[in-house]
């Protein structure tokens, strides 16, 4: 058996998300069905992180073994071909050693989520990107993310149904910045709770309208209560961007 | 009477192009529909530039007369409004004077292609950009491009059916540029022969490739014959992106 890691590019929006599901079609199982197809090997594959419906991957990390001889690129090449028509693409494959977990051994990964901040509704990136067309002050959304960062108890910016042991996370990035109606924000940390990003986007939103301010934030986050947050952000406008591994 | 400039931006995929037709929907009839509700009036729309079936706005640009008194911004909201479920949207409204004419009164019309240039078909970009996964030598691409600077007979890159008087044309700007897997093609001049960029595209894209040079470009275009130059580019590629007018 040889194990490879998969960096992996989906459009989330037909899929009940990453993990197989019954209620629908998963990028784990249309990613699965085309390595069987290939190889004739049922396999599982594990990913970095389980993206949720409509959430977006520019780099998803899955690792598989499979028995049959071949090498990565053809592994990759393979893969894609089988996964027509979905909207899934293998950009790349190495082989990496039995030790390497693609969900175990990370070390850090990176998100983006995107808002399109304007008055006139989406066209072209409709269910790409969050349409907010209240004016954001991005300055201030900034401030207060820079208020989050590092080592806290993030109960606040946890959803009810988390499974995580523990609500403290490090978060190492929170950086919200904009080029002409677009505007990012930058999440990097070890790990997140279950829809943490989609908090922090959400709650950071409240700031950029002049809801609330840095001080504001920092109660919330004191309080480790989730009602007093703001609401999650859409699915849509999140992408799973990257994961180191040592 | 009062004349308004829209500056518009549409997902191509779904529609016929720009101009009404029989044969399905297109983003003139959408946006005259949403008018239309808006004001009871019955309008016919002036585009700088009929797009054709897959190709997509930024900044099309088009004039309408209404009677209807109304300001530009609540013109824009509510054509916007109008306008669901279409992948359309109103950018901007302007009053203009009725000189104005979003066709015969532009000075300056920008496309722009993009290319993806990597071994993985695309997920998140598919509809969005030309897959191409050959690799493509992007120096080699903007050199030939800068042999086709200025004023020319442009037969070369005509398609038969184009309805311009004369294959003559100048052309202000061709620029070949690349952001990691991303190429992107700009083209800016007063206007263009019919299919020109997407011929110019899909030219420049085989001296890419290394198939011809600097030299054979060149020879293409005193040829003036469409038959010599490379085929042309796929329409959902292309982006109309800005039209200047005086």
């Amino acid at each position: 058996m040889t194990r490879y890691k998969l960096t992996i590019e989906y459009d989330g929006t037909d899929f009940v998300g990453w993990q197989r599901q019954d209620n629908g079609p998963s990028v784990q199982a249309a990613l699965e069905a085309a390595v069987e197809k290939f190889c004739g090997e049922t396999v599982a594959l594990q990913a970095a992180g389980r993206t949720d419906a409509g959430v977006h991957a520019l780099g998803q990390v899955a690792h598989l073994d499979i028995a049959k001889p071949t090498d990565a690129e053809t592994l990759r090449d393979a893969v894609n071909f089988h996964l027509k028509p979905h909207a899934i693409a293998v950009l790349g494959a190495d082989a990496v050693g039995p030790d390497f977990h693609a969900r175990f051994s990370a070390t850090k990964r990176k998100y983006i989520y995107r808002i399109i901040n304007r008055r006139a509704p989406l066209a072209l990136e409709r269910g790409r990107a969050w349409f907010v067309p209240q004016p954001l002050d991005v300055d201030a959304m900034d401030r207060a993310a820079g208020g989050l960062l590092g080592h806290h108890d993030f109960s606040s910016f946890r959803a009810a149904d988390c499974q995580a042991k523990s609500p403290t996370k490090t978060l190492d990035l929170l950086k919200v910045s904009c080029d002409l109606d677009e505007i990012r924000v930058v999440a990097k940390a070890r790990s997140f709770l279950y829809h943490q990003v989609r908090i922090l986007v959400g709650t950071l939103k409240q700031v950029g309208e002049g809801k609330w301010d840095e001080a504001d934030v920092a109660a919330i986050l004191t309080a480790r209560d989730r009602r007093v947050a703001g609401p999650t952000a859409p699915a849509y406008g999140l992408y799973f961007c990257e994961v180191e591994y040592k």
